[in-house]
């Protein structure tokens, strides 16, 4: 069987030093991980300073594929994870390493992982973080919670290692595919647009508002068939909205 | 009670990378360790590389102790642990870091712990990994076993961390009320009444869909806020559609 670091896809958004972008070629080498992502990097992968430090991992840095934006790069990805190393999270749920590597594993053995790390001065947005299944923690210091991005990279697959070689025995075989990050996206978008035209949401309250929404699907790890039902409710909604009394 | 990370001392044996010596300073300061110390390095650790990385750990390079020889460096340390990456370590047996950190738990209060990192090229000879009392494996890939150096102290350090501050995470998380299963339930009801009204739901659908729908907030452990949210958008939509075109 195939061991879950093989499935795990490491996803860099707009990282900036090429001495981490090259050290996690390196990691993604040590782990075996599948491939290595580049969302709208601010870097070259190809300089210099990152072939140093990718030292047997420069075919990862070869072989990286670039994107514009988060939700491109994590499309094809049956469990997303994000990490989190900022205090102003809001109510986004945090999960420790450990605690999101054991949930990686229930998911179906077939799908992949999208592993996603944000920029060095300021991680990923709040925006960004609801993409994710499950958010981690990274803080381990109140008074200096900030880790190099390599260095939380080495710890996020660490964990992914170890969780598997502890337990590659309790695998659920009947577990319901999460439904994808674009699938939710475009049922937030439906939604957004009629709550706009029907009064509940103004322009300045619809992306908190939305963003609350999104934050139960995420917590609810929402599956395809049930945004399928969703989006059903919205659509017939428009259509009543659009043809009662008329 | 003192964390045990704060009487951790963090051990360089012959480092000759200022890159790794400045990020490992960071991480000291990450983790909250109580000291850097070198052993022969081969660098400066004063050096503008190793000032670049070690960011707001700068003062575990200023501070940082020199020592000829390993012996002389742990010297005042209760509880030795060295780290092996390769693999002709003889018959010195290995654990894993999560062994290694429970054993050290367990260990007297008071004394302090070093840990202990070889080389960047060949690590720790093995009279130095004799020197421990454990020996920690980071062999993590057949194919490609070496670690950065600094991505091995991550990983040290994080194991160090998790397994004396298991899930103080979800205790520091806010938490927020979950809503009563009465407010659930008549948002349901309100939510079934207006879709069977619009012909989203028929009689005999209406069970098993709605049912979904409340599995989805079950699982969400959806917040008494949350409910109201949603429970004013089911109103607003009843609003418009019995006042459009009208």
């Amino acid at each position: 069987m195939e061991a879950l670091q093989q499935k795990a896809k490491v996803i860099l958004v707009e990282p900036s030093g090429p001495l981490n972008v090259g050290s996690v070629a390196r990691l993604c080498k040590n782990f075996g991980v599948k491939e290595l992502r580049l969302v709208a990097p601010r870097c070259d992968p190809n300089d210099a300073e990152a072939q140093r430090m990718a030292v047997k991992g420069k075919s990862f840095l070869a072989n990286a594929q670039i994107y514009s934006n988060l939700l491109d790069a994590i499309s094809d990805c049956g469990r997303i994870v994000a990490t989190a190393g900022r205090i102003d999270h809001g109510d986004i749920p945090l999960y420790s390493p450990e605690e999101v590597m054991n949930w990686s594993l229930k998911g179906p053995i077939e799908s992949s992982i999208a592993l996603v790390f944000g920029r060095e001065d300021r991680g990923l947005t709040n925006q960004e973080l609801l993409l994710a299944n499950k958010v981690i923690s990274l803080n381990h210091s109140s008074s200096y919670p900030s880790l190099n991005l390599s260095h939380a990279v080495a710890i996020v697959l660490h964990e992914l290692y170890r969780s598997e070689a502890k337990s590659s025995l309790n695998r659920e075989n009947k577990v319901e595919p999460i439904a994808s990050p674009r699938d939710v996206n475009n049922f937030v978008k439906d939604a957004e647009e009629l709550l706009l035209e029907i009064g509940f949401l103004y322009d300045h309250t619809a992306k908190s508002r939305m963003s609350k929404i999104k934050s139960v699907l995420q917590r609810a790890e929402i599956r395809a068939e049930e945004v399928a039902l969703i989006r059903g409710i919205v659509r017939q909604m428009r259509w009543a909205i659009e043809n009662q009394n008329s």
